[in-house]
């Protein structure tokens, strides 16, 4: 019997993917950092990348897959460059770690990088992106995916993953933060329509044999379409070959199917860009032009079919304010298996907390 | 008359160009450096971003709109980063100054930004892209485009360029360049299509009741579409604040279009980054894995419909040897421009030189 939907105060799902890490062995302090980020990114709407997820990391730590307990260590630094070696940890230790040294380092040097190998997901690639806003810096965070599914441009075999991009300027009143994958739809969208019994358009992925795919049952197999064609193609690749090779991370055959085997070590590769305003000028002045180009751009005059122009980022963090005033909604199906995790680990299922 | 289209040897091109800027003012050795990165846009098959481009640049510096002895200066320099006045001079002058900086930089911090602004166009993003390159490093250029020619997406005013970005990544045999616009088509396409009469396909532009346009004759006032509709315009966006707003540089309606004004000032900001492989591990082994990942993409089995798999730069690549071998075509309707530009100037026309 599937649970009906409910919604949950983000400090109950914290609690409650907290406490069930640390049945995995995660210490409790890295625990409650992985939940506040899965949470963060479920806030901000990206729901395949929140909670939904903890079914996966749970059978993953159970695998051996990730390291519970790894020594994330700075394995090389230079002038306003470093690269982290993530041991295995789950991504969002690794992450934080790197974005909290990209923007120490900006601090002194102007802009810092930090690259890591040996990470794994670290679920919405914003998150990190909006991590040096608070130094009143800009973030830009890109990672290799977990799992190929889209082929070269002029190809069929999946050799590439949605490589996403995530950039966060600070603005006076509110951020742009743009997040994105390289292909036309992310892999999540299609299990949705598929999960709905729903028709894909046509633009969002071919079959091995290179026709258009639109039933989404069949997408195994199939490859997703990059915008643009080639160059999307050639963004993806460009993405992996920053974040994955540049780092001694895995790139291309070397991509882990993440959702398919939870014990092999994925060697994910992603990148932390800060940027520090003041370097370049006025702080303020900055924030306020940044204010001024939004209205620039939502003061046209609408396409037929359009409602209103929405800047990057603005649809997120309307949900944000939503979700922390309403909670966040949990489809009926993941509450039933968030339950049978729960009863399995020996916890209070999330059912009963309030 | 309209003269037949010929080909020209590159140096001849660099010769010619460099002898009509002299006439305009600019040093000597300035003059010889704008040509030679003109003329590799157009070794590189850029045909709209080399000798094409000669009548405008001449238009703009008899008004006054260049400065033909820019005073270019490092503003700000603080760790990793610079800022570049570049004094209104051709933007030519002021990128390649600031990919040898941020290459500088890069040596001894890992990483180069360099940023600028008062600068002006300045021909093929993958030119600077490539300058890294000698140095065993990575080069990033993104720019603000110099006309407006794209809507924010829902919208129908032109309040974005095509703002480009080029990446260039060395491999052990050959570099991989993408250099792309922001947008389904360049709008040098566009103008291509209509010099031949040709219909676009829907998906390149809209016109200002948001209707797909197709005929290029009537693109004046269109809109290109960018790639991935909402996801090309975050780019674009983003790519705009960060060469742009960042650098104190024109963005959004502040920017002049550069085709109908040959007088203001531009303000055009661009930024380039240099990323040392050696910081980050071998250098030998990076350039290995990025061959053995040119490989991979290359031996997907193929689409129908597909001849083959292009990684990018390499038709650029290629149509570089074969014109260092049978030179640079010049079309005829150019031919005729640049030869009545030599008489007006007192240099030799080019059809005459060998």
């Amino acid at each position: 019997m599937t649970a009906p939907d409910r919604r949950f105060a983000a400090n109950i799902l914290r609690g409650f993917i907290a406490e069930a890490l640390v049945t995995q062995d995660l210490p409790p302090d890295d625990a409650a950092t992985v939940a506040k980020l899965m949470v963060e990114a479920d806030l901000l709407g990206g729901d395949g990348h929140g909670i939904f997820r903890l079914p996966r990391y749970l059978a993953r730590l159970r695998a051996g897959g990730f390291n519970p307990r790894p020594q994330i260590r700075v394995e090389r630094r230079q002038g306003a460059m470093a690269l982290v070696d993530g041991d295995n940890g789950m991504g969002h230790l690794v992450m934080k770690r790197c974005a909290e040294l990209a923007t120490e380092i900006a601090g002194t040097q102007g802009i810092g990088w930090v690259g890591a190998h040996h990470s794994n997901h670290a679920g919405a690639a914003g998150v990190y992106a909006m991590m040096p806003l608070a130094a009143d810096m800009i973030g830009l965070y890109v990672a290799v995916g977990n799992a190929n599914h889209m082929a070269p441009w002029g190809g069929i075999e999946l050799l590439l993953s949605t490589n996403p991009i995530a950039v966060a300027v600070p603005g006076a009143t509110q951020p742009i933060l743009l997040d994105m994958a390289t292909t036309t739809a992310a892999y999540g969208k299609v299990k949705l329509a598929a999960q709905r019994g729903e028709t894909m358009p046509e633009g969002w992925m071919i079959d091995a044999l290179g026709q258009a795919l639109t039933d989404p049952a069949k997408a195994a197999g199939g490859s997703l379409l990059p915008i643009g064609g080639p160059k999307g193609f050639g963004l993806a690749l460009i993405f992996g070959l920053l974040a994955g090779t540049l780092n001694g991370a895995a790139f291309g055959r070397d991509v882990i199917d993440f959702n398919a085997d939870d014990s092999s070590p994925t060697n994910t590769g992603q990148f932390i860009l800060a940027l520090d305003i003041k370097a370049f000028g006025d702080v303020a002045t900055f924030k306020t032009r940044v204010d001024s180009i939004r209205a620039e751009m939502k003061s046209s005059p609408l396409r037929p079919g359009f409602d209103g122009i929405r800047l990057p980022g603005e649809r997120a963090f309307a949900v944000r304010q939503e979700r922390l005033a309403h909670g966040v909604p949990v489809g009926g199906k993941l509450l039933t298996d968030l339950d049978a995790e729960a009863q399995r680990l020996g916890i209070p299922p999330l059912t009963v907390r309030t």
